[in-house]
């Protein structure tokens, strides 16, 4: 009868949304009995102090796409699941957002609005255009998609997956600066890895045409802050998005928060829903007492 | 061997376009010889006063989507083309981009960046949004298949078309505050015919859910302006975004400046490229010659 621990923000949500669905065999420990559990649902940051405790534990679902306190705790003795599919959705809603709002001037209309001008300026269109996609895991690929229904080319910049229909083109590793000279769009969804930290660089955001704007929603260790600032004060692109930072919060003090043509949001990109996550739970969950291969494991050598 | 009239803003362009591309037995005529034509591409506001003068037209292919000037004008012994075809792709752009932005709090986030202030609330989704479109022909059916991408439910209000498989519900004419009342946002694309006149009026916008947004893509005419002034006004709906006005450009006294929650744009939804244009041109052009029908005809008794 497996015995599930929830550590999460929004414990009582998840057990009450879990409680209903009546699952087979499950039970939700109280905090008292946390050590007697064999599951874990919940945020990475709350699991991993207590990793050492729970003797018992075969599977964490994390309720974030990023687990990189989990990857930092010795314990490698359990299946780790976590929440990249069900965010996929919200990433390409956010990604999808800001370019648009990019190509057609929506804050450049709402300028006007405010000062009374009948800006009809054209405006321009993702048709087209070429996205380039650091990382095509499961959030990617639903980039890819959506690229493809707006009618864009897309390549794609992978470690050695090459397994997506809608990518046109795949480079796998090598010169990262080569890859960007022929995009429009830059958009990383890179996890942070030892060996994605400061990927993007001086040199490719460089290598990227003037007119291109890079879009970061996957980790910030991937983007070296100073060179994209030094980036946009040249106006050697025309823009950046930016939903995650080395440091988060960003420190009131950074120089992004006054950076020309960066727009900031607060690693909001992909919202975790309790309804979403307990969804993804219950479908890992039937698989699991079935003895299935739960869906989105992570790899801990890999790092995602 | 049909000649061409050009009739444009933008006249050179389409003439370089044209004669790069050598289309068999075409001929464009330069302005002195304008009574001579047979086919015409341009804007309908430069077409209609030259009418009563072109004694041998056929084909009229307009470069927008509206074409109340030829509309009004009495001849009706020609083949009307408009570009609806070539545009939709850009109204879906639009769309989305504005519901991406309010689902999302683009411009809160914006505001948030300017104060400093790390605003890491929840945004919305549409995900599981339903969405009403007044008018389901090629611009709505476009619409209605990028809200299945995004996950949502759409309704369609038609005079009586129910064949785009995207639009999970049809109502055609009838009650319209009833259609509204269960949607979370309202997209008008109608052209201005006598039928669509202040469609959207005081009842039918008290009707929509409070957390509604209503987006304006087709005609100003289809909108009771001041009922939206006063339900924006009174918090009766979430925001309205509007591309079209009853009188363009906006007034500048007009109220709408500053309405709150709502976002004006300037006729700028679906901008006519003349690349797009002219090979829609092509295409008819084509069929012209062939004695086929022609694609995108407005039919002059209903107005679209």
């Amino acid at each position: 009868m497996p015995r599930l621990l929830i550590l999460s923000a929004e414990a009582r949500e998840y057990e009450s949304i879990l409680q209903a669905q009546n699952l087979p065999g499950l039970s939700i420990l109280t905090p008292a009995a946390a050590q007697e559990c064999e599951l874990v649902l919940g945020e990475p940051d709350r699991i991993a102090p207590l990793l050492p405790r729970l003797g018992r534990l075969r599977w964490v679902q994390s309720t974030w796409a990023g687990v990189e306190p989990l990857l930092r705790a010795p314990r490698r003795d359990y299946t780790l699941t976590n929440a990249r599919g069900v965010l996929s959705g919200y990433m390409v809603e956010y990604v999808f957002g800001y370019l648009l709002a990019h190509e057609r001037r929506l804050l450049q209309r709402f300028q006007a609005q405010k000062q009374g001008i009948w800006d009809d300026t054209r405006t321009g269109t993702l048709q087209g255009k070429t996205i380039g996609l650091l990382g095509v895991g499961s959030i990617g690929a639903r980039l890819a998609q959506a690229a493809k229904f707006f009618g864009m080319q897309v390549h794609g910049f992978t470690r050695a997956s090459a397994d997506c229909p809608a990518v046109d083109f795949y480079q796998h590793g090598g010169d990262l600066a080569a890859f960007v000279a022929r995009l429009d769009y830059l958009v990383s969804v890179l996890p942070n890895t030892g060996a994605t930290a400061s990927l993007v660089n001086h040199q490719v955001l460089q290598a990227l045409p003037r007119h291109a704007l890079f879009i970061n929603v996957g980790r910030g260790q991937v983007l070296d802050e100073s060179a994209l600032q030094h980036a946009l004060q040249a106006g050697s692109i025309a823009g950046a998005v930016l939903d995650v930072f080395q440091e988060e919060p960003l420190p009131p003090h950074h120089p992004f928060w006054n950076t020309p043509n960066l727009l900031l949001t607060f690693h909001t990109s992909a919202p975790s829903f309790p309804a979403d996550i307990a969804s993804l739970f219950i479908e890992n969950y039937t698989r699991y007492v079935a003895g299935k291969p739960l869906r989105y494991q992570v790899d801990f050598d890999l790092g995602y």
